[in-house]
């Protein structure tokens, strides 16, 4: 039987290394457009830094390694054109056809333009793959740039504005929304904006930006650009094949991440997962719901049964050493899915003061009706990342905020203070409730 | 209605604390027997160490500010003798009696000298009190001891160890049963044992002491004891009342924290608490514990109606830098309790590389017939508290490993690798199953 997955990124390699334990006789082909597989795209703003010193630090694994120690043929520079799934055939640029039995797309998702005029001017830079991020390190050491305009305050354009200003530049960042990390969220939004301006980044919301100029963007001059307006699923190969896509802009999958078409499955960034807070499948791209769908989708289509529930929405950046951490909905998307959602939001320390605690800012979202927690987010230069991912864990077993409040977690003054600001918020919430 | 509350420390001030908001007219009365209230005994150990400069920086409130701010009183050097429940009252030391309504019983636990003898001298110390505290700072600086036997090695054990080696001493360990950390867990013990030893510390387990000498302890020189063999809950003021000891050896109580007797509430070290894996009640003291047990009891002894479920067993503890968390069942206590565990255990790294990811080790334990998560242990020296807690919210959730495996934890490269270590153990560990 021949598999064949379309994309040599984190869904694609997942899925055909996972595809490959489930059955040593698949014959398994990765087709990759780029030149590179299997790297790190979430390390790329940390590359454009400086602190990842070469690109090939972000790469885990070359097409030799899966040929030979996993039996996967792999090949670069392959574009897949089109699919045609009655003969069951994906077709490549230069014309040649491959067949498979399964197949797994895994074709990512691209920036989004947003419709922005100017924007192949070579001043401009998106962050996608390891060229763009090898062309803008080589814009910076040869061109010097002073200013840069980021458009767009999501999570790249957060990493981005802080890669540049480590850099020695002068960074403005546009967000055409009122809010900043996608997430509907108005003390986050004002958290970021404190943090980037403390060091010497601005912020400005609510800028539609409609063409870039060679010298400035808006009214903000500048010598470099960086798109980071977010990004759109690469479902088109997939739609003209006759997969459906969702409302989402992601293609449709099952739990088992099978397409509607048998036999045909999708992963990582084009494809759509389900929201366990809302019951909705959403597109939420991310390396590591990537690297999960790709296995389940690639176990599934080596003949193995497995199920992927979905996420709960778990996001985290870093911003000048802060982290900014959500998982679950704020109060204005649980407002929006019909919830009615009240939230707590304390400030704690991180562990005591004596072990140098920092400053923690814990806000908990849970429903008014049912109890039931929604969502949450967590601020702070220490523990954020631990402790987004125990709301993450109560959003998925369904936690109500009172067995919330009641969680044995670790005390000890070097790691946390005797009331986790977790706790000191869920306690909050419950009385509000 | 009049609530006396016998105890002044975690468990006792939650508990008056608490009281107060429900009833703003109860009258409270906190009898504590020794000088000083509120205090945080979890950091004695840096307080002996130097971090802690002073003893008041441990101290939370003082009698002034219950009296003041929240309508309590609180009478230190008042010990309680006996305590007649047909009569409603509570007899002190200089023969004053007084009256309640109800009462809340928090007399902790005492350092348990094991059958030592020898244990009196002035150079064999305890830490459970600020003066214990103080008496061995004093120590310290006066006689300058240059080798000091711990004699346990269970949390206390391990941080004066630290404590101390930090200090300048030579440092042994004694411990009388198998293993570190009062847990059954061979895996962690040879951790523990490694890192005592890297900094200078020795260890040596299955060592019955039953003399100090003045200048040795069992054949290792010494001019310098501390006793961390243990705490026995303080439970003879309520036995002899006719409160209800537990199989635990600490006082039997409901999910409100009542005793066998009405209006007899109990909470912190001295009171028994549900182990949620196990269903079975248990003494496991710690302070965040009996800051929650100490809340509940307060809140219904004022006529609230709330319940403490309990505990999953969560602990941590830092030793020189390295943090050793546990929570729920090792493998060993797993199969005492007739669990049927399978265990995984995998080395990951906290971040990556290029953030200076560290060395993280992860055990996970799940029972073989229900898939469970019984347990689980992190060793490192970044993010094990975060990660122990998750584990610990995905016991309170009764979580099975494949949905564990499954967990939308957050990711970006400063904070986590792609495949947090959580997820690596629980998907070896699925595999197990």
């Amino acid at each position: 039987m021949a598999l064949v997955v379309v994309g040599g990124v984190a869904a694609g390699l997942s899925a055909a290394a996972r595809a490959r334990r489930i059955d040593p006789r698949l014959e398994i082909t990765v087709l990759e457009q780029g030149p590179v597989i299997s790297y790190g795209a979430c390390g790329l703003p940390y590359f454009v830094e400086g602190r990842v010193r070469e690109a090939r630090e972000l790469v885990v694994h070359t097409p030799e390694y899966f040929r030979k120690d996993r039996n996967i043929e792999v090949r670069t520079g392959a574009r897949v054109v089109s699919i045609s799934h009655p003969r069951r055939e994906v077709v490549l640029a230069d014309g040649r056809r491959v067949r498979y039995e399964r197949l797994v797309i895994s074709t990512g998702a691209r920036p989004d333009s947003a419709g922005i005029a100017g924007a192949d001017q070579p001043h401009v830079f998106r962050l996608h793959t390891i060229e763009d991020a090898e062309r803008m390190r080589a814009f910076l050491r040869e061109r010097r740039p002073r200013r840069a305009v980021v458009i767009g305050a999501g999570y790249i354009g957060v990493e981005m504005a802080d890669a540049l200003r480590r850099n020695g530049l002068r960074v403005t960042v546009l967000e055409r929304g009122p809010n900043a990390l996608l997430r509907d969220d108005g003390e986050t939004t004002l958290a970021v904006r404190r943090q980037l301006e403390r060091h010497g980044v601005e912020l400005r919301t609510e800028v539609e930006v409609r063409a870039i100029e060679p010298d400035r963007v808006a009214d903000v001059p500048c010598d470099m650009v960086v798109l980071a307006a977010g990004f759109k699923p690469n479902t088109e190969l997939a739609a003209e094949a006759g997969v459906e896509v969702g409302r989402s802009g992601a293609i449709r999958t099952s739990d088992r991440m099978e397409t509607n078409l048998h036999g045909v499955y999708a992963a990582g960034d084009c494809a759509e997962v389900t929201h366990l807070v809302t019951g909705r499948p959403v597109s939420f791209p991310l390396g590591t719901t990537a690297n999960k769908t790709g296995r389940v989708a690639g176990a599934n289509a080596a003949g193995g049964r497995e199920r992927f529930p979905g996420v709960v929405g778990t996001s985290i950046v870093g911003i000048f050493g802060m982290a900014f951490a959500t998982t679950g909905l704020s109060v204005e998307q649980a407002r929006a899915e019909s919830f009615s959602p009240v939230a707590a939001r304390i400030e704690g320390l991180s562990k005591p003061r004596y072990f140098e605690g920092r400053k923690t800012t814990v806000e908990l979202v849970a429903d008014r009706n049912t109890r039931r927690l929604l969502g949450g987010s967590v601020i702070g230069e220490e523990g954020a990342a631990g402790r987004i991912n125990v709301v993450a864990t109560a959003l998925h077993a369904r936690m109500c905020v009172d067995d919330f409040e009641q969680l044995d977690l670790s005390y000890s003054p070097p790691f946390a203070p005797v009331w986790d600001p977790l706790l000191i918020a869920a306690r909050q919430l419950a009385k509000m409730l």
